[in-house]
Formats: structure tokens, sequence, C-alpha cells
């Protein structure tokens, strides 16, 4: 199937509520039932917004036709522009042309993926779908609280779909494909989701800023909001990243101190690749289904099923700066009656919680008895602001990790819970998922969860109230 | 079922071909066909080796009988010890007086898993197995060339047995838990690693440095020799890191300078955690394997299937030292022809692959014809010492993942190949069997790919010959 036919598929089997007519000088009879038209002037009804995808060349006369219209808007997904060079630049100028600066009509792209807003997961049957306009169709997808503006069509297209497989907990409200952004950019986008309080969080991968100051401005309103994160992404950080840019979305070089600064005065987390990027956003997106209170301080506990994972997480987490308070009395007292005389606790909130386990399995007390009493005494104790876990997950051993128990206390904190997870493969997916039902996000490694939970902090010092 | 059970399950279920005695003065009967003997002393046969699965406090007089045997060594896997402060101590000195400074037996531990040795694939039937001691049992393992020296049991445990799972590919030849190194350590574990040829990857994890001077001393040898490597991560580099190892191995604080120093002049290989040790572990094991030349210059060539995923990737690989250097002529012409001339290909070893494969649709051509004629191209390069590839996975766009095609091409290499897929979670793991199967590792993430790469050019670089 051609792209063109691809996109009336999203935009079909995704249950678009508008009228769609699917131009094409060439083809006669219809497509998924839509009769062709040869030409937008042949249609009679209005037309709102018009989607290319045809050759670069055939852009322009098409584009007029749109203009004579009246149609306002357009998403060129075609490539073949700025990032091509001279041709490309020509290409461009007869479109300034044509929308008068784009004033006539305004323009999403080229070289991009389209527009994508979700109203209803994709299991909803007749209820399902949104507006789809990419030529990668999607069949799976939750709604959710995440809005994504990228410069690189397959953040939009097959790298979200695999994230979206990655994590199932992950729900998209918009996904926005901006391309070249020879007209609209991160700017009109960012604009509207600030505004739009489905959106949580904002998740952005650009390769160049269309106007900095603007940018900046805008994400300095985000810092005074207490439901809103931004996510970025920089390419062309490098000399060679840039080289690449250029060919990409005709970005030009800018920069690096000047990127650099322009992100600093933002105040965005900022992600280093696509898969920090994902697990960035789900990690906020989560966040804020609970109405969890980012830390502060970065005043953590660590609960660790091994003296081991607890020595190296230990190093890990004094190294992304957060620190492990000192209990108070009455939690390390607490603490002390679980654990076994010959193992104490720690006097500091780390706390290696295989004794516990051990001792109690001795007393014939099931574990998960003590695993929800050292959970909600750290929970309790005020210095803690959120909580890092490493667990093993055996179906053999599943006493020991039946999170059933404590989902409850989980659920009325409002303090961050994050997991690692190891052990057999297909248990640590059903605990992951038992924990992700309930916005626990869990992580494939310690770095991963440790730098996720610093990431909050730096959240928490952005916010400006 | 109990750990010392466990133990003799692991030993039987393994094959061990020599004989073994269960001891317990309390139990008669048999375990798994095994008679019980009340004590060691009432073993006729000569006795090599005695693994004690008991108490602490029972452990003294245990060994006294041990030593009157005439058994020259010991694995304590009981803990209590070290880590738990006076009493524990107390304990030390005493098997310091009944082994006479361990020179009447030798011991593994205390507080460890025991010692692995694996001869041949646990699928081998009755071929299958080696030498098992820990209380965790193996079901699943391959034989390899990967050796395993850590003071935290979980890295030959739990933690090991998840990531065989992970990495089914992951071969190994022995695991060697030392916990506390009372007596035996790292030394004389790499001393024999050293000397043994089935072994090319040392993987370890310490909690101190039992003689930091010999340590490095034996590095150097490693360094001075083409097919091993040595992994280290080194927990207790911080002084919370450092707490809580006291309460996990036993391990005195040591200043962090000179961790640095003992670390830097050893030339090995650093991992921060063991997600790196054991991706890193997996990777050189691949890399002797398949007879791979380390890079000394890092210089790569990254093949892309996407602008976006070129730009991220060529900031990263930039950032980590590595270079994309200027292609010859010949192979800047060669790509020319492949190319569309819309999108001609970067004079620089950055190839975004994508509108190749286009123009090979557009022409009829199978797309693998042009993915295996580029990948031919690249290794064929001079200056291109290895290849970074990111490349998304698909069942229904199969052919421009049929790797099958260009595998022929890898296995004619001496050049690293390392792939990071994207797409469908079920192809990626098809393709990622393909590519494993012939030694060509994949990495769930650009920056992890981009780390390995770099990793080897390190090693590259601590060689002395």
């Amino acid at each position: 199937m051609k792209g063109g036919q691809r996109i009336v598929d999203n935009l079909v089997s995704n249950n678009f509520k508008g009228k769609i007519y699917p131009i094409n000088p060439n083809s006669e009879g219809d497509l998924f039932g839509l009769e062709f038209n040869r030409s937008v002037l042949e249609i009679e009804d209005d037309v709102d917004l018009a989607i290319f995808y045809v050759p670069n060349r055939k852009i322009p006369s098409i584009l007029e036709e749109c203009v004579q219209k009246g149609i306002k808007g357009a998403i060129i997904e075609a490539s073949g522009f700025e990032e091509v060079g001279e041709k490309g630049l020509q290409l461009r100028d007869q479109i300034i042309q044509i929308t008068d600066n784009f004033s006539k009509i305004r323009i999403v792209g080229p070289n991009c993926m389209g527009l994508t807003r979700i109203d209803a997961d994709s299991d909803k049957g007749d209820e399902k779908g949104g507006f789809f306009t990419s030529f990668a169709v999607f069949y799976q997808y939750k709604r959710g609280n995440v809005a994504i503006i990228s410069q690189s069509g397959m953040l939009n297209g097959g790298y979200l779909m695999y994230n979206l497989e990655k994590y199932p907990e992950l729900g998209l409200r918009y996904s926005c494909s901006i391309g070249n952004k020879m007209d609209l950019s991160e700017i009109e986008f960012l604009e509207y989701f600030i505004e739009d309080n489905t959106v949580n969080v904002i998740a952005i991968y650009l390769e160049s800023f269309k106007d900095p100051r603007k940018f900046i401005e805008l994400c300095k309103k985000v810092r005074s909001m207490p439901d809103k994160t931004i996510i970025l992404v920089k390419g062309g950080l490098t000399t060679q990243g840039q080289k690449a840019s250029l060919s990409h979305t005709g970005a030009l070089a800018e920069n690096s101190q000047l990127i650099k600064a322009i992100i600093k005065q933002s105040g965005v987390i900022q992600a280093r690749s696509f898969y920090e990027l994902f697990q960035f956003a789900r990690t906020f997106s989560m966040i804020y289904k609970n109405n969890i209170t980012l830390p502060k301080q970065g005043n953590v506990s660590l609960v660790a099923g091994s003296g081991g994972a607890g020595t190296i997480s230990a190093d890990l987490t004094i190294e992304y700066g957060l620190k492990f308070p000192i209990l108070g009395e009455k939690t390390y007292n607490a603490l002390i009656n679980i654990f076994p005389e010959w193992m104490p606790p720690n006097r500091f909130a780390l706390v290696d919680i295989w004794p516990a386990m051990e001792k109690a399995m001795m007393n014939k007390t099931n574990p998960e008895i003590i695993m929800n009493e050292v959970y909600k005494l750290l929970l309790g104790e005020e210095k803690v602001e959120g909580i890092l876990s490493m667990m093993f997950c055996s179906s053999r051993f599943r006493s020991v990790n039946n999170y059933q128990a404590v989902i409850e206390n989980f659920n009325h904190t409002s303090k961050p819970i994050f997991f690692w997870l190891i052990g057999e493969v297909k248990e640590i997916n059903r605990v992951s998922r038992l924990l992700s039902d309930n916005n626990i996000p869990t992580f494939p490694s310690l770095e991963d969860m440790i730098k996720n939970f610093w990431i909050l902090v730096q959240e928490s010092k952005s916010k400006i109230y």
C-alpha cells in the first residue's frame, strides 16, 4: 500500500469523525468506500485541511488549488525540501509565494509523519480512535497524558509504535511530527499543549530552535505550572550531529554554547537519547496520574533484596547527587524489631530487606507482611521523599514478591516508588504489569531507576511557584 | 527445600562425576539416593572438598573434623562472619586457629554462593553439567568463555540466572562466589583464569581489594594477552556504598582516590553497574568467539534507518570520543550509485540507508541486495574499524530487515558490527536471535550500543604487546 492510501486507512480505521475526500487525478473508483476526486476544486463542501502525500515537485500547483479553494491548513508529508539543498530551497520559496508567507494557509511539515490525536484506546471498539494522519498506521494505543513534538518522523511512527508495545501502559494524547517546520514549529504546538489540560507531559525532539527566545518564555510558563513537564532531546549538539541534521530536516548549524544556554534557561528536562525521552516521559506520565509530589531534596530510601545490589545502588545513588537520610528513632526502632538480631538494619535509609524476610520465614510469618511493614514505615518517615526498590522475582519464591499485598500501601502515598526487577523474565513481566497498572514504574536496570528518580528532583528544582 | 539439599540437587542434577556424601547428624536415610553420614569422620574414602551449609556457630567444630579427616578445601556458604561485627570476627579468629591460618585447609567464602564450572550446555542430555555447588539450582545454561568472580552472591545466583535468560547466547565457563574472601580471594581465581585458555572474559565484582599490588600485576599480565579481557565493577566507591559493603561482606572502607588509582593502573574495563558488567561481558565474549580485531582509533561507521536517529547517533558517538572517518573515493563513488540523486550519501561514514532502500524499491530491486552492498562497501573501507547499525524491524516490511542475506558478509569480517534494533518486539527478537547466533550483539538502546563499542577501543588502548 502506498503512503497516501495508508493515511486514509489510518483516518478511517481509527474512526475519524469528519469527512474525508481522497484526491488523485489518475485514480477512479474509491478508497475504503470514499470516492476519488481529481482535484480539491471538485469538492463541493468546505475543506478544513489538506494532507499531501505526493512527490515534492507536484506540491506547488496543488497547494495553489488549496489556496483557491480557501483551505486554511495543510500537512505536507513529502520530503525533498530544505534538507536536499538548492532545488529544495527553490520549492520552499515557491511555497512561501503561493501561501503569501503562510498567511493564506498554515503548513505542518514538509518532510513529516503528520499529526495524531488520540481520543480513546484502540481496544474501545466503536469509540476508539481520534485523528490519525500519519502514513504509519496505528493499531494499538492508549489515550494518555503525553504529547510528542518531533523533528524525527520515526518518533511519531515506527519508534513510537515500538515504545507503545514496550510500555503498554504508556498513553498518548498527541503525537505531532513537525518535520522541516517550514511554517508551524515547536512554538505553536507548545503553546497549544500548555493550554490543553489533558496534557501533563510534553516530549520534544528538535534539530533546531525556531525561536529560542519564545521557546524559553513558553518553557518558563510551564515551570510555573504544577501539572506539566517538558522533556527535550536536542539533536545536533556536535558538528557531526549538525551535519546529519542538515541532510535530515535542513536544520542549520547552531552554536553549541548557545544550545546549552537555551536548554539551561528553558529549565526543561534534557534527555540524551530517544530511549531516555520515552522512559522519562513514561515516568512523569505515571507521576502525574498518581498525584505524586516531586522530591525536592533528593532524600531517598533504597529497599534492596541483595547486599551486593545494595552496595552498587548506594554508590550510584550518591553519584547522582541523591541522599539516604538518617532514619528517625521511631522508624529505626520499628525496623529493629523486624530485623534479626544478627543483622540489624542500617541507621540510614538503605534497607537490605533480605535478613528481615529470612527471619519472617524462620518464624513462619508470611514475608509479604514484612515487606508491607517495611514499605509502610519508610513511606511514613518524614525525611524519606521516595523509594527505590530492587526485588528478585521468581515464581518459585512468589511469597517474597507478592506485591498485591503492598499495592494498597502504594496507592495511599504521594511519594514516588520505583522498582528495578530482576529474576525470571516471565515473573518480572507479571510483577511489572501489576505495578504499572498502579502507575508504579519498573526499570530494566539500577542506573535507569536512579536516573529517573534524579530527574524528578531536577524537575522539582526547576519549578517556580 | 533447604539450602543444603539444593546444593546436593545442583551437584546431582548437573552430573557431577565425583562422589557426594551428604552429612547431617540428625538425618537418616538418603538424599537423592545418597546416604547420609553423621560426620565427615564416618566417611571411609578420602575427601577432596567440604561444602558447608550450616549456621555460622556450628562451623568451627565441623571444620575441625574436616582438618582431622585431611580434607584440603572447604566452601563455606553460611553468612554471619566479618559482616556482622564482633561475634562474626570471633568466629573468624576461631577458623584461623583451626586451619592454622588456612595452611591445613583452604577456604572459599564464607557468606558465598559456591563455585560453578560448566562443562557442557544444559540441553546436552547426559553430557550436560559440570560442577555446581551453589544453593541456587541451575536449570538452563550454556558453556562459554566467560568466568565470573564475585563478592555478591546474587551475581552467581538469581541475577546470573536472569542474565542467562536475558542473553540466551551468553555462555559461562566459571561462576565463582567468593563472599567475604576470608582466605581465597579474587587473586587466586584470577591467577587460575589467566592460565585457563577456555576463558576469554573475566567479569569481576569486588567490594574490596585483597592485595592491590598483586591485582594490578595480574591485570597487567592480562593486558599482554590478546585473548583475554577483565571487566570490573567495584562496589563501595562512595562512603554510603562502603557502609553498605561493610554490612554485606565485611569489606573495610578504602580510600576512594586509592580505588581510582588501582583501577586505572590495572587497565581493566570498568563497569558502573551489574547491568553494564553483563552487557560488556557478553560483548567481549562474542568479540573473542568471532576473532574480531579490536578498534584502535575509534573510527566507526553508522548505518541508520532513520534521519533523526542518525542525528542523535552522531551526537552520542562523538560524545563518546568515537569518530566518523571520511570515506575513500572508491567507497563514496560506489555509494553515490546506490543512493538516489535527490539524497546523496554523506562524505563521512554516517550512512542514512533509507533513501537507498527507497530507490531500490522504486526500481523493484530487493532492498536486501542494497543493504548487503552498503555493508560490504563499509566493511571494505580501510578507515572504518567497525559498524554501528540502527535498524527498524517489522514483519510487514521484512524485506528491509532480512539479515539472512547480510550474515554471510558479517561472517567474513574481522571488524565488530553492533546492532540497535527497534520496531515490533516479536520481529526484534527474531532478528536479534539470528544476529546473536552469529555472535553479532544487539542492544536495547543507542547509548548502550555506542558505549559497548567505546569499551572495545578502551580495551585495545589498554593492551600491551
